[in-house]
């Protein structure tokens, strides 16, 4: 009751607290509703597996289909690529409509690195595994589902989680007789976790079928303290691969240890050259294009909760790189993480020898102001200062033997800028109401996630904002083995997107 | 003719050039040898591979005992561990008994990094790989074998040579009836890889069987120039697993990266502090107690040839670590190389995911007067004062929150110390002048090995000199994939170990 008073006590809509029908809904199908969500988890959904992926998209086409809805597929040129799965629900007399999108895709996995289930063969939990969570059976028709238990699977949370709350609260409103007071245009992503290589050429091709007033994007999680978000913005992202170079072939760590050059131990002396020791990126020039916040988003994050010291606990983790700077702070910089770095092997295979390459994979996180190729030329500079000659293929054997430090750098496709929705647009506080209409707690307005998706190819292609409303959970393993989701922020998700579909002016 | 000129004027035995049975016996076998050879290489002999390991034991028993020696194996109490295979001949009226050891089991391998070939289906080409080496086939009975052929295989060097080049040794003097002037004790190890965990049991065990008047192994390269080398030496050898730790789970590297420490970039640092930008290890005290080499070892080493800079041309490098100092100095110097590096994915499962864990697997290389615990300890100490909590375990929950960096640090099994045998023993001139009888170059006299093998556990246990006497071509690849002996090599190994079989006192 106290929850529900200081809802009304702010002015929120009680529409999630008091009578709902499409909470109604939802109880009253919850078996039914997972069941589904399961079957769309079982299709593998790794977008360079190229069969799998279009049975996904056909999957999804059928979904559209058994809901009226006018489906297809929106292709590249190159059919081989995953297609967009694309739908369309015309409300008759609205005036504003608005694309849905998630994304179907989900990230690689290795099988082997997951507890106790597979990617693609989702098993349900009491808890999550961090907390002792055990395997229980899917339940049987009426039996009770607690909310607080766990679906792991590949892309339960990223982002089979926000295809099925966009199509599950369209279900919803359609049951309850409920009108959206938006036409809904659904935009299924099938290479998003890829790069979305192919999304510029597909919004350009259809631009026309693609008018709206707003691109609605349903990825990433709640806050951390559990609040619902909407998110303005999105960090740019870019992947590099590095590759320094030992001896031609693999060596006797006896016989030449210490003498040959050892490039695991080159490459962490060059990566160690690209931070202090407090964690700060020390690449010339690195946050010199930043484009600063402005009043309206600093007020949002300073009214943001700070969730810095429980995360660090539950992460188990004391140190923080950047000199105890909060982490709102951190994600709204431009960053640089190692992905990967791989030389030689470990465990039962690691061999007294000395590698011939070491290999580290880079993740550039950018925000507004920073530009792809500059930041990546940045970066490249900053190893040449470091003493390489720096190429984009293995060394030459002449060159080897001119240059004693040689990098092979080089930028993966799919690399894209920042992209932030200004929070005071007519369409930016129509989303943030509908939001909270359907939250209890009072939400987050979020200028930037630290995040990435391709939201700037969308706005600069299509010319119309985006805004991310995203449902997950924060600790659902996104990107990583062990993948989750907690059922009552699947259910949320169905109650956040209805209150969208029906959004006031 | 000149070589004979030259060998003759210098006075060493024209044994090696003229008439020769060894030779004789050799080239009249040749096609039979090799495929013998590829016969005992078939049998996969990764140590820890229980049921494979005891094939290649019982394989060689049933050699020993075609050739009329008592053979049997001498077996560690656990008795799932690699046997040593063990056989003798006494020769009446010998004044000496010699052992000569080499060992079955091969590194482990990942057969999906070999070119070409499997480790463990040898095949021949026409000359190395890095040469172009192309596949050929195995001669048929009276074709002629090139002596610049490799073969490749795991073991074809290390150090199924050796067993090979002293059983054959043995057959060509019994063929061509000639006596042996030594007792002879074969002693055939099969957990050397495996860091010969259960040597020092197994020669204690038998130490009455295993009396002799020195222990000589047959292990390792010969010198970078293709001369013949005797070697007095070896360091020793342990290797360390180390781990540092970032969040308890795995991390999206957009919504927690540059805040969340990123353990890929904790190991990079911590190791980069090991080791100056010249290659120098910084480790407090790392050469502090080693025993300098006296006026003969360093005459043996100033007359050594010089091939540092045509081996730097061969391998493809240009910097060598140690700031210019000789390969030989480098290892005639206490070593830390990394093995291993591993944390998260590179290539196609690399994700944007800030990993958990790094590992690192080191290899510290001993000289005489270092001590395995000593050394150990060293880098413990070095990594605490790089601000670490170092334990042997993962952190519990309220260690994680009470250390900001923690190492996990645990020694592998099986290290040992360094060995040296003094050059003017007259055993240790009787072997000079048998190798030297087998060879027309000037041999190397090698006060020690850059490799390791556990000698000085020999020497302690069994109070006898140990001297090496190496055979296979320092480009075979040894602990690596693709390894491989050149076919002269292992034919020279035949001449030089029935030389060594008839070595006058």
């Amino acid at each position: 009751m106290k929850t529900l008073l200081t809802a009304v006590l702010l002015g929120f809509s009680t529409f999630a607290i008091a009578q709902n029908p499409i909470r109604e809904y939802r109880q009253a199908h919850e078996t039914r509703l997972l069941n589904e969500f399961v079957q769309l988890l079982s299709i593998p959904n790794v977008a360079s597996d190229t069969s799998n992926i279009r049975k996904n998209a056909d999957y999804l086409v059928a979904e559209m289909q058994k809901r009226g809805l006018k489906a297809r597929l929106l292709e590249a040129a190159n059919n081989k690529v995953p297609p967009v799965v694309y739908g369309e629900w015309m409300t008759p007399g609205a005036t504003r409509t608005i694309i849905f999108y998630a994304h179907y895709d989900g990230q690689p996995t290795d099988p082997a690195d997951w507890t106790g289930s597979k990617p693609w063969e989702p098993v349900l939990r009491s808890t999550s595994l961090e907390k002792g969570g055990k395997t229980i059976s899917f339940p049987k028709d009426d039996e009770k589902i607690d909310p607080e238990w766990r679906l792991y699977g590949r892309s339960t949370s990223d982002d089979k989680a926000g295809v099925f709350a966009i199509l599950t609260a369209f279900d919803a409103l359609i049951a309850k007789d409920i009108k959206p007071t938006v036409n809904i245009k659904f935009f299924f992503e099938g290479e998003e976790e890829a790069g979305s290589s192919n999304l510029k050429e597909v919004l350009s091709k259809n631009k026309e079928r693609l008018k709206a007033d707003a691109f609605i994007v349903c990825d990433g999680p709640v806050h951390q303290s559990g609040r619902k978000q909407v998110v303005f913005g999105v960090r740019g992202d870019v992947n590099v691969d590095l590759t320094v170079y030992g001896a031609k072939r693999p060596l006797h760590s006896g016989h030449y240890g210490n003498w040959s050059p050892n490039p695991a131990m080159t490459l962490a002396r060059l990566l160690a050259s690209m931070k202090d020791a407090s964690g700060n990126i020390t690449v010339k020039g690195w946050a010199d294009d930043v484009v600063p916040f402005g009043p309206v988003e600093l007020k949002a994050i300073k009214e943001a909760p700070q969730y810095d010291d429980e995360i660090k606990k539950q992460l188990g983790i004391t140190f923080t790189e950047g000199g105890g700077t909060s982490l709102l702070e951190r994600i709204n910089q431009p960053s640089l993480n190692i992905n990967g770095f791989k030389s030689g092997d470990v465990g039962s295979l690691a061999r007294n020898v000395i590698p011939t390459t070491a290999t580290a994979v880079l993740d550039l996180r950018l925000v507004k102001g920073n530009d792809v190729a500059r930041q990546i030329e940045k970066l490249r500079k900053h190893i040449e200062s470091q003493g390489y000659y720096v190429i984009d293929r293995d060394p030459t054997d002449p060159e080897r033997l001119q240059h004693p430090f040689i990098a092979k750098f080089t930028q993966r496709e799919g690399g894209y800028n920042a992209q932030r929705t200004k929070m005071d647009l007519p369409i930016s506080i129509a989303v943030i109401n509908a939001v909270q209409a359907a939250s209890v707690e009072p939400i987050v307005r979020m200028p930037s996630l630290g995040g990435s998706l391709p939201l700037s190819i969308i706005e600069e292609t299509l010319q119309m904002p985006t805004i991310t409303v995203p449902i997950a959970n924060y600790d659902n393993n996104q990107h990583a083995e062990n993948e989750n989701i907690r059922i009552q922020n699947l259910w949320d998700g169905i109650e956040i997107f209805a209150s969208l579909m029906t959004m006031k002016n």
